[in-house]
């Protein structure tokens, strides 16, 4: 079991992705990190945003409502994002995102973060580049999120050139 | 000083906003909270969403990158939008955001959150609603963030039909 999850995460990531093969950001480089959310983490983001819907903290009122189990914000799932970008790219400017939840997430899934450059444009010794967000659970081929982003970079030069992940 | 900050709030929100009327939610209806974002909420929002990015913590590089103090994360303040929904409608699952970052909020920055329902559908005993979403800075006509949203409801009914801001 664990080989063929082993075997379809990495057929997914082949297929569908071209490796950063360098320590220069290139249009079709894929940045990527995974992540499992707990219940301390769906708690503490209640404390700071401020966002108590019972969705995320009563699992029969979750059941009744049609889900499996409690919900993690969505707008957490969604920090992945600019976190990569950012932990490549240190002060990273993000400009836009947009954000499609496609199906939810629940306490203990793990999600992989894949954010891939698909244009990239130098002004004033700064670079805009546009990214494809996207996140998938549980080693599956399942797109639970998704979206687009826009950042300025100060560099294209990528801090962390590999990752567990990559 | 206070006089002329409470009359230019008060001004922009009847200008350009209709009130929430009754306790159900109508097209055109706005629903808005206020909130001062601290460096505490910073660090907390980062150490929930591991996104250390530079720009947030280190003053000295937020002005070298042509800031005027440190960030606060676009999606910390984007995260007032479905708090603002789900504290009206509990049990409201989010569908989609689109997300301007226009202008940056720095820590200690009063952000008014506005969310405006332009568009509302029945289907299965449940309300698809689409919003304009919008951040505005220290009591001016100043737009941070804006964008559109869209969520079900499980009821129109509003949970809060008057708050502090309205």
């Amino acid at each position: 079991m664990l080989a063929k999850t082993f075997l379809q995460r990495n057929v997914l990531v082949s297929r569908c992705l071209s490796s950063v093969t360098s320590s220069t950001l290139k249009v079709g480089d894929v940045l990527r990190e995974a992540r499992v959310y707990s219940s301390e983490d769906v708690k503490s983001y209640a404390e700071v945003s401020h966002d108590w819907n019972p969705l995320h903290f009563d699992q029969e009122l979750a059941r009744k409502a049609g889900f499996e189990n409690r919900l993690v914000h969505g707008m957490l799932v969604s920090s992945m994002f600019p976190r990569i970008i950012s932990s490549h790219f240190p002060g990273a400017v993000y400009v836009s995102q947009t954000l499609h939840f496609r199906s939810p997430v629940y306490v203990g899934d793990e999600i992989l973060g894949l954010v891939q450059a698909t244009a990239l444009r130098e002004t004033k010794n700064k670079y805009i580049v546009k990214f494809s967000t996207k996140c998938i659970k549980n080693h599956s081929e399942l797109v639970v999120l998704d979206g687009e982003a826009t950042a300025v970079l100060p560099s294209l030069e990528l801090l962390q050139p590999s990752s567990s992940e990559r």
